[in-house]
């Protein structure tokens, strides 16, 4: 399991309580939260927990409908009749992991035309890696729950039985905690 | 907490593993998920890892952008450009509770419009409870995790503490086994 890093989901409800407090300090406060989908949607439930925001989600994918893999992001579902809750509005955009940047890059350029007051963006997991796209200078609020090595991000809702997923990420713990007393 | 019923995350992601077991043993293979939000995202992406089906979210509140109280459900966010990947489709509509019915109902009335193939239900609770709507005769499959009283159902993603939530799940768990061995 060393390449992998599990992610159970009591971390994750903690890690968007922490990253929630952060954002209070910051002095932003948002008015409406943009979850990406899939990965977002867990997140951003949570994060409405501790900061009672409407959620809005966008659907993006890197298949077609047909399961053909696609050179760019596709919009499975994304903002139209609701485009006048983002103009002028202050969005606090989430998704699960910053990884290539290229999925957050592209919602942060297709928002920014909807002429919101300021996107910050927040996810639970950066990779320290090369990205592939960066972000515009109009966001300046970025908040990322941890800073990781490119490692497989194991996270709990993918998992196929949670019980071993968690059991993993005890083990993970333990490893690590050796790891430092050593 | 006797009149509370809580869940933790691990239940959650059990229970929405068993029903999609029971989704597919009926037979009912949906094209794609509709997530009722903001409660319906985390079953609706729990159940993405079993199905392996691209998901649309609607927002659902009975409150108004002001934080005033409606009185009728107001869309936060629905389908429209994707109006066409309803169409014909089969869409298996998911929510965390069934408990008047009214936000389901309602949903699965405007979803009909868009004249998809066929709709399912599924939710992880419904309350035993006089429902204030009903569903249309179109609805013939219907999915629910568990059906329990009328108790006020705590969910982890609302939990100000995960561990506490958890530590209450187990006192529950401990109360209901001690309760069934008299």
């Amino acid at each position: 399991m060393d390449n992998k890093f599990y992610v159970g989901y009591s971390t994750i409800h903690k890690t968007v309580k922490s990253l929630a407090e952060r954002l209070t300090e910051s002095g932003f406060d948002p008015d409406v939260i943009v979850a990406i989908g899939s990965g977002g949607f867990i997140p951003a439930r949570i994060m409405k927990t501790f900061i009672n925001r409407p959620i809005l989600a966008v659907g993006i994918s890197y298949y077609n409908i047909d399961q053909s893999h696609a050179d760019y992001p596709q919009k499975i579902q994304w903002i139209d009749e609701t485009e006048r809750q983002i103009e002028g509005k202050k969005v606090l955009l989430i998704d699960e992991v910053d990884d290539t940047r290229a999925t957050l890059g592209y919602c942060v350029r297709e928002l920014l035309r909807h002429e919101p007051q300021e996107i910050a963006v927040l996810v639970l997991h950066n990779k320290k890696k090369e990205k592939s796209a960066d972000f515009p200078p109009e966001i300046t609020r970025y908040f990322a729950g941890l800073d990781i090595e490119d490692l497989w991000i194991k996270y709990p809702w993918d998992a196929e039985d949670i019980d071993v997923h968690h059991e993993n990420e005890k083990i993970m713990f333990s490893q690590q905690k050796k790891e430092q007393d050593v």
